[in-house]
C-alpha cells in the first residue's frame, strides 16, 4: 500500500506548503492560476537578492503583495485550526508604507501577532525559508493555544 | 476640606465621560476645541432620533466618526490601563461601510472585542447610554485582565 511519490523531498513537500498551494489553487477563480504549476504559484513569494534589491526601501504595497501577505496567514490559520481544532480569525490590519500588524485570534486570544515593517517587500530568500517562516508561526500558535486553552476557548464579545 | 462640586451629580462627573473629555483636550491641537464646554465636547457622540434618521442605514463613515470611534475606545484603554497597571494597544480595522472591528490588546489577550456593523452610526441616545457603554467596556476588560493575567502579561511577537 506504499504508494511512490514522484516529488518526494522536494521543498513543495513541507506541509505549510501545500497548504498554501491549497488556498491558492481554492481563491484562484480565474483560469490563469488553474494552469500554474505549484512552483509557479509560490514564486511570487520568492524574493532573492536581485529581486528585493529592485523594490523600494519604503512604498506602498502593491494588491499582489497585500494578497501574497493575507493568503500566507490564511494558510498559517488553517494549519493551527487543523492541529488545535480550535477556528482562527485573521485580522490583516496593514497601513500606510507597508507598516501595519497581522493578528491570528482564536477566542480571546492572540495567537500571531506580526508587527509589519516592510509588508511592500514580503518574500523570503527561498522556498525553504518560506516554509521554515510558516511553520514557525504555526507551530508557535499551536503551542501558545495549548498553553492557554481557556483563553482560546473563551468567545463572545464585549 | 470638603470642597463644593457646582456639576456634582451631572452626566458628565462619569468616570468614563471625564476619560473621554480629557482625551479629547488631549488631541484638540486647534484652538477650536479649547473654546468648547465638556458637554459640547461629547455632544457629536449623541445620537438622538431626529439626528439618527438622518443618517442613512448604510454608508461609509466619515473622517469625525472614524475620530469618534478611534477617541471612545482609546478612553475604554486608558481607563483599563489606569485600573490594572497593564499596557493596551488598541487596533481599529474599519472597512468599507462602516464594517469592521476594534480589538484592545493587553499582551497576548483581547481584552475587548467590538465587531461594529454600523460604524458610520456610532452614537448613543443620550450622554448616560454613552457612559454606560464605556463603563461597560472597561468593566469587562478588567475583569478578563483579572481572569487571565499571565495571558494579558504574554508580550512577544512571533
Amino acid at each position: 500500500m506504499t504508494t511512490k511519490r514522484e516529488q518526494k523531498g522536494s521543498a513543495v513537500d513541507a506541509p505549510f506548503l501545500k497548504e498554501l498551494i491549497k488556498i491558492w489553487r481554492v481563491h484562484g477563480i480565474n483560469g490563469a492560476l488553474k494552469a500554474k504549476s505549484d512552483l509557479d504559484l509560490l514564486e511570487p513569494y520568492i524574493l532573492d537578492g536581485e529581486k528585493g534589491r529592485a523594490l523600494p526601501i519604503i512604498g506602498d504595497p502593491d494588491p499582489d503583495t497585500l494578497r501574497r501577505l493575507e493568503l500566507f496567514f490564511h494558510a498559517v490559520a488553517l494549519s493551527i485550526e487543523r492541529a488545535t481544532g480550535v477556528l482562527i480569525q485573521p485580522i490583516l490590519n496593514l497601513q500606510y508604507e507597508g507598516v501595519g500588524r497581522v493578528v491570528l485570534i482564536s477566542g480571546r486570544l492572540i495567537v500571531v501577532n506580526k508587527q509589519l515593517r516592510d509588508g511592500h517587500r514580503f518574500g523570503f530568500d527561498n522556498l525553504a525559508k518560506l516554509a521554515e517562516a510558516g511553520d514557525k508561526y504555526v507551530s508557535d500558535g499551536i503551542a501558545l493555544i495549548r498553553k492557554f486553552p481557556d483563553v482560546a476557548n473563551h468567545w463572545g464579545y464585549s
